[in-house]
């Protein structure tokens, strides 16, 4: 573990990608602001609140020594109130000091990135969508003309994407299959004696029983047969063909350039965008045209909507019907099996639950589910999406479920009835009174959660479930215990929380402070030791998420500031309220400078950086044939070569790691076989 | 009068530029919008409510003829409700559908525009600002080595800009004292007898009495000299260099690349973008760094504001002290003067009145000059930027100030303590009552006004007092006589407010509409007969401004559906509310989907474009010096040659008109001043 930190970031950043290393940063962040926040509000904040001594004196009972240390022990039109007022602003500038520093930091370090990678086919390559229809000519005909004369000094080569969905499943299909073939072949080298039969009907349990081996030698000979037919009809097929494709430039400066411009006086045709890296396309959405995706994006802004306030509605549905009289009602021939007093407590006791948990489970995979419907078309954007409406969901539901009691449909209800300045101080009155219950919620979910992160609980169950029900040879047990990676659209709106939690009651209640610091520096280590040992990353979008974290740590500090307006102004220091309406001014004139000084780093590639690597490039190695090297990178993953070893990129330091690692290396996993399965298996991710 | 509407719009584009063309557009969009929409609601809506009658059964006898036919007259939970609401979806869906048409027919004449325009200096050119500071290099080396590095084969040359803000003021001052020996000489022309004589002190009416036309050539000749001394100090003086620069290009290609991409990996350092046209750069804002701009923008949105929410204020400061009370007060001496009846009357019916008509009047400028202050480079920017302003303030003071009755700051304060869906339902409720009054405003302030333009009866009154007060030689006399242009900053959030009120009433009290229409017929043939033989342009932005049209007639669609909601829910018609629902979310994705679509036409110019016209002109016109061409184009004013005419763009048909046309030509006034006066005038526009 100490090795883990004791690791430099450059060598973190070669060793587990920029992705990565930037992540884990997102801790130390969180330990920049909250450590000299904890201090100072100890200092300061603590003893004036622990002298005054209202509580003792009011009649109110119920307080706890919590409260004692907490804004609520002070008496309303105290002055007193100034000291919370002069804090919120010193929290606020120190906090703009970090994330401005911070921000900066994260952007050089992806601009050296990009700028110090080693050659890549994405720095070479533009993704252009939605080609139009050409009555003449074919889509590969049409992209290579339009560039040849736009892009005349530049243009290099291009790769057309076909629709092989189809394929993918057959080919998916047969993979399955195989794994049986070589599920009984092991067991017929076991035991020669008898040779293992099977049936042919559902899961091998009904139909006629035929010899194993045969049978399935059989099937997937006629797989093979069915696919060698559906790769020669994409082929040929023009209609196979999408009209997107992957183009290709001489130089880093002309790539640039085309990811910049707009290519066709109308702007929905052309559209180029830099290339994600190959692992990252999401190849099934790279068809659909323009019109289609401003429909789907009203249409899953709808459903977020809906989904964040009105989830209740079908879950307590089941419960309804989840419950002793509601099964005896459906199955009255149940009865004496439920009225058994252990099923009946079960019942009882977990089902009602159970509804609710499983939904919270499949929540990541509905969201990511709704940010493919949006039609992205890569795997980074698809996870910053799910993330935005994950942490549109926790906020609601979890943060301000927590303090107004009541489903996220009746706080919408109570908040449109409610005036906009009564909405902060409902919100804000509450905010001291929950403070104990965020603190034991940090150490539930917070502390175990990082517990049960280095003990690897949750795989643990994952891969015995797994091994107990599911695999069936050795190809299935390395599956089963691939280490996963970072899961940004689940990991990062629950950091944000305690950003959240943290900002909120920096000012009120101080006591609370310690134990986010607490859990950003355990995250900390044992992410960091996560990443170097355990992790394989999926992608690498040399930390293009910076933005959205950036956004949402904005936000938190807009809605604390907000809510210490509404809980001072109800505490009768209405002078003070003045002073801190400047804050969230402040806060959003901070958030538009940030985005307009660093944004663009994430976006765009300055041309500049484009050109010294091309001279450079260009006079290290002058023979090089990048048309070859351009050749075969973008092809969509059911047409790779599948038993030969592709180089992957950002192995290269795998081989000879500059720090000794626990990792398993992937490398015994070939490399096709793992672009294949992510065709299928991205749903879950 | 009819000349003007027979003229075809390419001609009307030829003779009077893109801008005022697309200008008269706007209010061709309101008859579009309106009179098919008039139409339908007096087939539908009338008869639906005139035949109600809830009105006479009431005991409420205030009603007018006017009531009877809006929704007033409906009972409250009536079905008849239904009309309205299906009438709503049918509004919203044509305006939809003729937005979407004109966004996309102003689309496609910018690009044609831009297109076909013949060669001029901005199609080559890209304003660089915020080149950082170079140890060993001028700013004048520095552009060149890294546009020669980075836009290798493509720059063409730079031209440096001076900090020439000094060096205007003399020359403005030297060329009014030459207004003065002009007078004095034509004096002594017309009258040889007498020397004329003037004095040296203030205004000529203290100091030391001296001839006049030896004591204005004197002081020419020093200011002469002066001017020389400064220029010299200009040329020479490193810091008097602006760190931006005017970069051209070899092809209009190159400068399309540079203006879209990022050239640095600091975002805020090589900013690019597209020239303005020489005529349209605002020169005094090139110097601007770039943490600058954001404080600006900071300090400026909270100044307008203020402005907008609390400009009653200090009027209502003036009007206190400018009553009978407050003089006798001040100035006891001018008892017996006041107490006389009829200054009494006057001071008592006409000063309170005053300081709001001056700040009125001055409202432009003062809203121009924050546009100023925030640092646009091009006076289009400026327009736009103040149009955008003065839209907020006669939104939230003449709109919502005439229904909700108060100062905008009690709206204010009445809107923050009450809850979200109280605010539609308090101004919805009184928008059928204050049916009258908005007709009144449209007959006084739309026709009036319309009238007033076609009589010329403001710049008249103008010419008359500067005639006599100001003009002393024949080229005053020629600049007061100066038509004028199309005040964009102004004109245009007037438009917007007859918009506003044709959307909501459209379904509360369609009697309204008749007079919108009459408004917008009027204004159009009015308009299009000033742009044709009247207004001079003072720059060309191809219509840049259409998405800032577009945008705020969106917002009016948005703000009266939300109106229609609250009144509808006043009426017992809960159940038509979620219906109504619905129509700000899709007037939203509508706005969405019309920015992907074509608000890049008005940002980006695409590289197709650009290089069909770099190799039409290649093949036309294989020898072009565009060297020599670019050289001068961007000098500033004040270097010009004054006194030779430089060729002027845009202005190529105004030698050989298609259409014979009444306007003064302002051939006459050499160019060279034209640009000059520009410089100190441009406050007032």
């Amino acid at each position: 573990m100490p090795a883990a930190l004791a690791m430099p970031e450059p060598e973190l950043v070669d060793h587990a990608g920029l992705d990565s290393a930037m992540f884990v940063r997102i801790y130390l962040l969180g330990l920049k602001i909250f450590v000299p926040l904890t201090v100072l509000a100890f200092v300061v904040l603590v003893p004036v609140n622990w002298t005054d001594g209202t509580l003792e004196h009011s009649n109110d009972l119920t307080f706890s020594d919590i409260d004692k240390l907490s804004i609520s022990n002070i008496a309303s039109g105290s002055k007193r109130f100034w000291a919370h007022l002069v804090m919120a602003y010193v929290f606020t500038f120190w906090t703009f000091y970090v994330l401005h520093k911070e921000y900066k930091i994260i952007a050089t370090r992806r601009l050296h990135y990009l700028a110090s990678a080693t050659r890549r086919p994405d720095q070479f390559t533009v993704l252009v969508r939605n080609v139009p229809p050409d009555p003449d000519e074919s889509v590969s005909e049409h992209v290579e003309h339009f560039f040849s004369v736009n892009h005349r000094e530049h243009y290099l080569t291009h790769q057309i994407v076909y629709n092989a969905n189809a394929l993918t499943k057959l080919v998916e299909k047969r993979k399955g299959l195989q794994n049986w073939l070589v599920y009984y072949e092991n067991k017929f080298t076991r035991n020669p004696t008898k040779r293992p039969t099977t049936k042919t009907g559902l899961f091998g349990i009904f139909g006629k029983r035929v010899d194993a081996i045969d049978y399935y030698n059989a099937e997937i000979e006629k797989l093979r047969n069915e696919e060698a037919t559906e790769k020669e009809k994409i082929t040929t097929d023009p209609k196979a063909i999408v009209p997107a494709a992957f183009v290709s430039f001489k130089s880093r400066w002309g790539a640039a350039v085309c990811a910049q411009t707009q290519q066709s006086n109308n702007p929905t045709l052309w559209l180029t965008e830099w290339a994600p890296e190959p692992r990252d396309v999401y190849w099934q959405n790279l068809a659909i045209p323009f019109v289609d995706i401003t429909v789907r994006r009203l249409l899953m802004a709808v459903a977020v909507f809906f989904l964040t306030f009105f989830f209740m509605i079908p879950i307590a549905f089941v419960q309804s019907l989840a419950n002793l009289e509601g099964i005896q009602k459906v199955a009255p021939f149940l009865k004496p099996i439920i009225q058994m007093p252990v099923i009946k407590s079960f019942i009882q006791g977990f089902l009602p639950g159970i509804a609710l948990k499983i939904f919270l489970i499949l929540l990541p995979s509905i969201l990511m589910t709704m940010s493919k419907i949006e039609g992205y078309t890569s795997l980074s954007a698809l996870d910053r999406r799910s993330a935005a409406k994950y942490y549109l969901f926790i906020f609601v539901n979890v943060f301000l479920g927590s303090i107004i009691t009541g489903t996220a449909f009746q706080q919408l209800r109570k908040f449109i009835n409610q005036s906009a300045n009564e909405i902060p101080k409902t919100i804000g009155v509450s905010i001291p009174m929950k403070a104990t219950f965020f603190i034991t919620y940090i150490m539930v979910d917070g502390w175990a959660g990082v517990a049960a992160e280095i003990l690897r609980l949750k795989p643990l169950v994952v891969f015995h479930l797994k091994n107990a029900f599911l695999v069936k040879t050795e190809k299935d047990r390395e599956e089963a215990m691939d280490p996963g990676s970072l899961e940004f659209a689940t990991s990062e709106p629950r950091i944000q929380l305690y950003f959240l939690l943290g900002f909120v009651y920096s000012v009120v209640t101080p006591i609370l402070l310690p134990f986010i610091v607490l859990f950003f520096s355990l995250s900390y280590v044992v992410f960091r030791h996560q990443i170097i040992n355990v992790y394989n990353q999926k992608y690498e979008s040399a930390a293009g998420f910076w933005p959205d974290v950036q956004r949402r740590l904005i936000t938190a500090m807009i809605v604390s500031q907000l809510l210490l307006m509404g809980l001072l102004s109800t505490k009768r220091a209405a002078q003070s309220t003045p002073f801190l309406l400047a804050l969230p001014v402040l806060t959003i004139w901070f958030h538009i400078y940030c985005k307009n000084r660093f944004e663009s780093a994430f976006i765009k590639f300055p041309l500049q950086d484009a050109m010294v690597k091309d001279t450079l490039e260009r006079a290290t190695e002058p023979n090089l044939n990048l048309r070859s090297y351009l050749q075969d990178a973008y092809i969509h993953p059911v047409f790779q070569k599948e038993d030969i070893d592709a180089p992957v990129p950002f192995d290269e330091e795998e081989a000879n790691p500059l720090v000794p690692t626990k990792r398993t290396s992937h490398r015994n996993t070939p490399a096709g076989s793992k672009h294949g399965s992510e065709v299928g298996s991205d749903i879950d991710f």
